[in-house]
């Protein structure tokens, strides 16, 4: 008979010998007190800590418009929402967001998910049953969720190089031109910190009949003058076919949607089990969320403050020698090209520093390009970065770390 | 070029033909006055309604120690969790949360997910990784989110007739007797309302070494001395290899978990796309559910009410003459045999009588087996049930839709 611990233990030696085994950072937050958190150690004991690396960019996950909406909805109406979206399971405040969200990206409807992951999962590969022999052309660097949904679909495929629209056009133009195309990608690429060229891939779907899929996930809430994203920002809302977001970053609850025509929303809602089969998210989720993205819309100064506190960072990095990857955006990851010393860093700063920034190794990033990935917020002030910078030069002298400056 | 207007209209058309297209029925439910709830028309105007259709089976989702929990975890710690369980989304009440249910499920560990949604896909998927060449052998009627996860692993597979164990054992016999071989199976079945043979499949399971892997999404909170489920009930949670669970039925909140070996959660833990790349659940649904495990740990009554409520409901439609389907459980299936009337009933019971149920039609259930399904709570009332039974008992004199019992 097959022997199943010893195959378990040995699947998890591997991760083990790949140098990414995991032990999660047990945190608890202080509201009010964000970035700073308590953690937990394995012992029991505690320590105080600054997050550098949440994706609550703005903080929105400690804002009281957001706390407040949260409390109001559990008093009116409870926990959980008790059922799927069909069955019993379509809350109000579900309704009102969606009609939030989608005159946020100024289309006509949008469609809740429990999560940005779920959304991407289960738009892509219905994508690919309600328009048989779609090919999809998808960004090299585009998100796991992304990558399982269009594998699920199980349709024809195209990778193209990561940004590289050359390539794209040269894998657009080898298809029959009156095939169903999709192009997915997305704006912000959360590891490197890029964005797309959303003008120019526009271009390319409409020179050559394909559709558009954008992820913002790292974008919204972020950019544009409402924080409707790079596609906002870039004045080509109307260009894009099918914005894909999270609630569970810039705007500091959780759960995913997408936005877009009505009839491409109601086709989705009609077909993707990942929609369908599962309890909705709780009042109280959609409720903050809600709160959340209105009070976004109307507040650019935090976006403004959100890229000087970036670029604050990147530069007090640069001066001190610190290799800061380029990045175009509010990301900030420093380059350690090894994963041991990545993972070494990262611990010291911890124990050492009270400084919590995750290592990013394979395969989240390709082997060679380990680094920290930084991520300051408006609550992340000049102190905890004279702190930070402080204690990343005392540790890549000790590291003996590359100083100068690397490229992504 | 494509046309994908046309292709996404003609793609809605057919859900439409198939009578399978969905209004979903927008409620606010009304704290401490579950099942009751306010209904929103499209026109906007509002009723009141007694919801008989919810999967918050025992009313924990207005429970106060359930809004009290989640309201002191958002004065404490904020909204979202702000990131993935590696960067910086391991919260505190998570940690305490996955402790709790693994000792609920007398299991060394337990491992969180978005969903029970979520759990399925990514845990049977994952598996399947893990334990190259695994053959699965899955029930006819397990849920969408266990087809889509066996069906994304990729690996062979083999459906028994839905609780056949003869035909089960004739699946396991023909397959290489070294092979990995896991049995995915349900306990409580939530449309029919039967329940597995627990006992009988574990002894087929240990005869041909293969793993169990049960999803208890029905059942968790409902059956057994402290609400582990049918597992539990019926003596056999140590011969269960992974329990499958959710957080938001009978808990009253929302997420999805396994539990078991230490070894094998770790696995999952470190291969499962989908608990790896998504943002964590917020701390405020981990405390809640946190609070509601323990509640209902203690609280046997609860099911002893919940019992008594599903029992009294199935004996006064037998005795009005309401074809009230077999169950074995908590479940009240009414056969109605036609996806029309199941619709039409369901719509007078609303706009008529104040009675939310949703019609179940195919694809949920086989063709031919449309169904009304109830879901009585210790919080349906006497009163309610009267109101009810008048209610159905008319719509089917009027529909003229067959009386006499019918099976499963
Ligand atoms: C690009 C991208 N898309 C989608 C997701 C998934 O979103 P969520 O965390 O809401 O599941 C993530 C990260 O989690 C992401 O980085
Ligand atoms: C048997 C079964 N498993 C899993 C699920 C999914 O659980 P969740 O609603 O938490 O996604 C459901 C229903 O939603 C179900 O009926």
């Amino acid at each position: 008979m097959f022997d199943y611990k010893a195959a378990f233990k040995s699947s998890v030696e591997q991760v083990r010998s790949e140098g990414r085994y995991r032990v999660f950072a047990d945190l608890k937050r202080v509201r009010g007190q964000f970035p700073q958190a308590v953690r937990r150690r394995v012992d029991g004991s505690e320590q105080d800590v600054v997050i550098w690396c949440s994706n609550d960019y703005l903080g929105m996950g400690q804002h009281p418009v957001v706390l407040d909406a949260m409390h109001e909805e559990i008093d009116a109406v409870g926990a959980g929402a008790g059922g799927t979206r069909n069955i019993s399971g379509t809350t109000r405040s579900a309704v009102d967001l969606e009609a939030e969200l989608a005159s946020w990206h100024q289309k006509e409807a949008a469609l809740l998910f429990t999560s940005g992951y779920v959304g991407n999962e289960a738009t892509l590969s219905t994508l690919q049953k309600i328009l048989p022999g779609l090919i999809i052309f998808s960004d090299a660097l585009n998100h796991a969720s992304m990558i399982e949904g269009i594998r699920h679909g199980g349709g024809p495929r195209h990778v193209f190089r990561h940004n590289d629209l050359e390539h794209l056009e040269s894998l657009l133009a080898a298809a029959p031109a009156d095939a169903p195309k999709l192009i997915a990608f997305e704006s912000v690429y959360s590891m490197d910190g890029d964005i797309a060229d959303l003008a120019g891939t526009i271009a390319l779907a409409e020179k050559y009949g394909a559709m558009t899929y954008l992820d913002e996930v790292h974008a919204v809430g972020l950019y544009g003058e409402t924080g409707a994203g790079v596609a906002e920002r870039d004045g080509v809302l109307d260009r894009i076919d099918i914005i894909e977001c999270t609630l569970g970053k810039a705007v500091g609850v959780m759960g995913g949607y997408i936005a877009g025509d009505a009839v491409i929303i109601d086709a989705v809602r009609s077909w993707a089990s990942g929609f369908i089969f599962t309890t909705s998210l709780p009042p109280a989720l959609t409720a903050g969320a809600l709160a959340s993205v209105r009070h976004l819309k109307v507040h650019p100064e935090l976006r403004a403050q959100h890229q000087e506190r970036a670029a604050t960072l990147k530069a007090r990095f640069a001066a001190a020698g610190i290799p800061v990857m380029e990045s175009e955006s509010h990301i900030v990851p420093v380059h350690v090209g090894d994963p041991v010393h990545c993972k070494m860093i990262s611990d010291m700063l911890l124990d050492e520093y009270g400084v919590y920034v995750q290592p990013i190794n394979y395969p989240t990033v390709p082997k060679g390009t380990e680094r920290l990935r930084f991520t300051p917020s408006p609550n992340h002030t000049d102190a905890m970065m004279d702190h930070l910078v402080q204690a990343m030069d005392k540790l890549f002298a000790h590291c003996n770390v590359a100083r100068r400056p690397v490229a992504a």
